[in-house]
């Protein structure tokens, strides 16, 4: 298998993804040809002085870079030899079979939506992030922040890619499957949380448990957590603060740090054709090697395909 | 001034309720006489081991008590010797000048609603939380909870009532004034957060400073952060959670401390006729003190009046 890097993406690119390359090179489940794209001139002497093995790697030149700030869909339309419009390019070519950037987060979504596809059936692509939970595992909460308004079938659909995701990604057999809400009997919440109830409660692919509210999210009792993307997103912002508050306390603690984006990296998109994973700006080392796990598990589980069977199944 | 406290309501009743009376009085700003209702039987004898100078509170007895897991207008209609029953006739019929009740949540909201009035052009009366800041000072989330569902022109009474609150209160001049959303941008967020942003933005009552996300709530950008009571009580509670796993993992941090229930006790509901405080089940002496200094504070400000005036003013 072949993954992508964008090696230009993230505010500590080029060498933190270089770093990255290296630490995942140095794991026992190292099972990927990388591609690493880039400004050659930058990253080939980086790669030489980290000592990485060059059979382990390939260079792909990319003479531009979309910035953090730039507008996306003019950046990814005018800057074609960028490392994202090349990414998205060898994606869609089959060239490689997953693509990872930390760099403009609009630009990986507007390459996401238009170079590659969403899977046959699924209304709204959806981004997620891991819940640590107390007894060490993760969960998973979707969507996170680009499906602000849903639909109640979103919500079903996000519980439907949320629980493959946890069965072939987090190992969890039959995951059990929850919606976020302000109580916890059936009939609480807000309209959206009213209507979507039943329909999940009726799914027959689906396990689901029931309510969870603001307090549960880091308890065992789900798995899968679904929402709209305005209440996510709040929310991962809010546990990320948390985490930033211990830190700048000088807390140390082991669950606390769990919610450091280094210990995980990045979001997959889910419900497209081919692995994509968005990684934090501020992306180190750990970060770039954790989503290059991430997207090599996704790949070696056949993810997408279970996602296609299910959605095909479902109509 | 007379304040009216149910003796009979939350997980510790009635015995913490006393312990708050004598906190309270024990208080350099004590300033009210009490008016305590419930089974005099029972509450009598603990205000006298108390030491308690009965000078300062008349117990006013109430034969029933409602459940915390009743339902709320089946209990409330039926049990008028009910110690929450009798308080909204009492403060409906200018017996005591605030309410308070740590006791079912539900019953609370329907007495308000039902027994005492919404201060004219107020669609919507709302209740909020305490944002403790990093400065050591707080600012105020609202709604967080009893409106899911809301309109823009929603948002907006929230951010008034909010503002008074924060400058009569929490001595905030000038309060500052932001739409929780997804992002920093005008523009972001769900249709709602969008149609809001503007209304905001013209409103001649309010110094809103734009946008403010998950991450920024502890920050000081804000006094007064507005939401929907969905995600609201949805970051109300994962704020309690965060608080309860520091305890939990032994985390003696003296900000942390501060998202402790027991650090405030209740939630004014703000925007009706008469302050009504509405306390978590599980307070305790502490949390019945600060309760009833809330409510002292609100009368002695003359907070309804001026939101009377505000609204008057606004129409």
């Amino acid at each position: 298998m072949r993954i992508g890097l964008d090696m230009m993406g993230g505010d500590f690119a080029p060498q933190e993804a270089v770093n990255g390359v290296k630490l995942f090179l140095a794991t026992a489940e190292a099972n990927a040809h990388l591609v690493l794209i880039g400004d050659e001139q930058a990253v080939a002497p980086l790669l030489s002085a980290a000592q990485i093995d060059p059979s382990a790697y390939t260079i792909i030149h990319a003479s531009e870079v979309i910035g953090m700030h730039e507008h996306p869909t003019k950046a990814l339309k005018e800057k074609q030899q960028s490392s994202i419009a090349i990414g998205f390019h060898l994606l869609k070519n089959g060239k490689i079979d997953a693509f990872i950037s930390a760099g403009n987060t609009g630009a990986m979504m507007v390459g996401t939506f238009y170079s590659i596809k969403a899977i046959d059936g699924v209304q709204r692509p959806t981004i997620s992030t891991p819940l640590p939970k107390e007894d060490g595992s993760y969960g998973v909460l979707l969507d996170v922040g680009i499906n602000a308004d849903c639909k109640p079938e979103n919500l079903v659909q996000f519980a439907i890619l949320g629980s493959l995701y946890a069965k072939h990604i987090l190992q969890r057999e039959d995951p059990k499957v929850a919606l976020l809400n302000i109580g916890e009997e059936p009939g609480k919440g807000n309209l959206l949380a009213q209507a979507t109830y039943p329909l999940l409660k009726e799914h027959p692919q689906l396990n689901f448990v029931g309510n969870v509210e603001g307090r549960d999210l880091f308890h065992t009792q789900a798995d899968v957590v679904v929402c709209e993307g305005f209440t996510g997103n709040v929310v991962l912002k809010l546990a990320e603060s948390f985490h930033d508050i211990a830190v700048k306390r000088n807390i140390k603690d082991d669950y606390f740090k769990r919610f450091d984006f280094e210990s995980y990296g990045g979001t997959p998109v889910l419900g497209v054709s081919h692995p994509v994973i968005i990684g934090h700006g501020i992306s180190k080392g750990e970060a770039f090697k954790n989503m290059i796990i991430l997207s090599q598990q996704m790949i070696e589980s056949k993810l997408m395909d279970r996602i296609k069977e299910s959605f095909a199944n479902g109509k």
